[in-house]
């Protein structure tokens, strides 16, 4: 990982132009000249003006896709609030790259480019083909007892997230999806949401992979603990102090890697509970990055939704998924195809002899 | 068109038989031995085991997709309904033909064989490639005034969808996306849906594509009176009688493809408000084909809501779109191939050495 010497959040987040509404209006009207009733392909004509607006350019490039899943593991396992051990973690990453996990199979069949990048899983993985050593440590501490992170682990993740939207846009891709592995962080995800949206902890939390509901109970108790002990005191935490009490290490990667991709005008495509809770920090730290967003879906943890209707995304896709990995954002990588697809391919009325609208 | 002397619709239900409880069964043991979270796919799980409860079996085969737009015009539309003239239709044929239509770019980038069938357009095609010529009739009668249709051209539409499910079923194919082209046909399926779920032409009734609020209250009105004029007297009128006093040529011919289809224990893949309609009445003819049903997605027509409420059909998609043409349901079918590669490729936790639940 490179020298954090110079870096700071503010350093990322300067960049970020707001997406183009002159090309998103371009956008518009060569959609208003297609041959079909005004506005009929729905949300497909607002994804592919968001797209131009991002792109800014008259699109007929090849859409090149990639889907980032960021790994690590999380102290907070210690309290009890995960139905798998931290050990999965480390295993699924395993099946990522063996091409057996949910991900692996949707990226293979949508011919998204995969990487897997190790920022903080607490085991070794030697030689493994497929997994890009970024480990910035074995695992973060107990966000329940003390902060997650330091703040120089917290800049180093943040490099390593944006070191991977610079590959992204050196290898010509345009939408990225951003995903997660890491047993124990829907606690995180929900402890910044309680933080950021301003919910307690029993709306922002759920039963992530799918724990009891004694155990949701006390779920709730260290949700609603670790945010009181960190952000108890003061409503006006910043962003990057929310992201070091109370996130994780692929957190910190997912907020730094949605910075520069929209720095680099890319497409992002933000996945589930935990992808989302990285975006609405990195929204948080520069308000023009949600431009770039795209929700893929929503998925059934109760603070997703919390988030997105905070950051008025709405998701493409509800379909009571709750695995993150980037799944739901790849699934909705078709649909942000097809859109671009419409919009290059389809016939002008003009073109076409059709007759337009009497009424 | 074939003979329908022998023909009648009760031959066509005969032979569905509902789909397999035990296959579902079997298919959703499997989804459980996969390495994520219980039930973390959510609704692609549901939709794995509905494949395997149709096909009847362990899937490996690859999925083999085609997509059937019935085309025909509507004598209602003298009634001043629709927002564009009657020739859009056949405008439209020929610009799905040129591939400048939305189905044609959808069916493309998704590798969906795209067959367009006039069944009743009002106009000749020649020789132009791509039109599958079934006319029965330029158009239909105004269903204001009198029946739609007579009882011989509601039997040859059914025919005519009856052979293009016994073609998808010869050419390999076992999803099929089931649209329509036809300017007056939301009046239709309006009128059809008042009738089927029982509920005012209010409700039923939209603004098609695209009319102004004037028209809009002239076409809640032409709908009511029509449903009043067929079916006011009784409650009891027959799926048959319903589809050829208030259908039209290509709402038949698609009953009559889901209705083969499912006998085929082809996935059948429902698109808008029209394609909807034409599922309730094979739905009401036979039951059993109910279970061979998706909803690709739920359109922006309010009748197209009730109607699968009314058929407890879940949509896949909801893009605010209102298009028809097929393009709902070639959109859903990602999903639906996504949901078969995750079922067929995904790793068990045992062959992948990962952890389960400890909870």
């Amino acid at each position: 990982v490179s020298d954090t010497s110079s870096f700071t959040v503010e350093s990322l987040a300067h960049g970020i132009k707001p997406v183009s509404e002159a090309w998103r209006a371009q956008a518009r009207q060569r959609l208003d000249t297609l041959t079909k009733p005004l506005g009929s392909l729905g949300r497909l004509e607002t994804v592919a003006a968001q797209f131009v607006a991002i792109r800014r350019e008259w699109w007929q490039e090849p859409i090149r896709k990639g889907v980032y899943v960021f790994a690590a593991d999380h102290g907070v396992t210690a309290e009890g609030v995960s139905a798998y051990p931290s050990e999965v973690t480390q295993q699924m990453v395993l099946n990522f790259c063996s091409g057996g996990a949910a991900i692996s199979v949707l990226a293979k069949l949508y011919n998204v480019e995969l990487a897997v990048i190790d920022v903080g899983v607490a085991g070794d993985f030697g030689d493994t083909e497929g997994v890009l050593d970024r480990q910035i440590a074995r695992g973060t501490r107990n966000l329940r007892r003390e902060a997650a992170m330091s703040e120089d682990q917290v800049l180093r993740a943040l490099v390593v997230g944006a070191e991977m939207a610079d590959a992204a846009a050196l290898a010509g891709q345009n939408v990225v999806a951003i995903g997660e592995m890491g047993i124990g962080n829907t606690t995180a995800a929900s402890a910044i949401t309680c933080v950021l949206a301003g919910v307690p902890a029993s709306v922002a939390t759920g039963h992530g992979t799918g724990i009891t509901s004694e155990a949701y109970a006390h779920k709730i108790a260290v949700v609603q603990a670790s945010v009181e002990k960190h952000c108890g005191s003061t409503a006006t935490a910043s962003p990057f102090e929310i992201l070091r009490c109370l996130g994780g290490l692929e957190i910190a990667a997912m907020v730094g890697m949605i910075l520069q991709a929209a720095r680099h005008q890319l497409v992002i495509v933000v996945d589930g509970f935990i992808s989302t809770a990285a975006a609405a920090i990195a929204e948080a730290i520069s308000p023009a990055s949600l431009g770039y967003m795209i929700a893929g879906h929503q998925s059934e943890e109760p603070g997703h939704r919390v988030l997105l209707e905070n950051m008025r995304l709405r998701p493409l896709l509800t379909l009571d998924m709750r695995l993150g990995e980037g799944t739901g954002a790849v699934l909705a990588m078709p649909l942000i195809e097809s859109a671009m697809a419409l919009y290059t391919n389809m016939a002008t009325f003009d073109a076409a002899g059709v007759s337009g609208a009497t009424a």
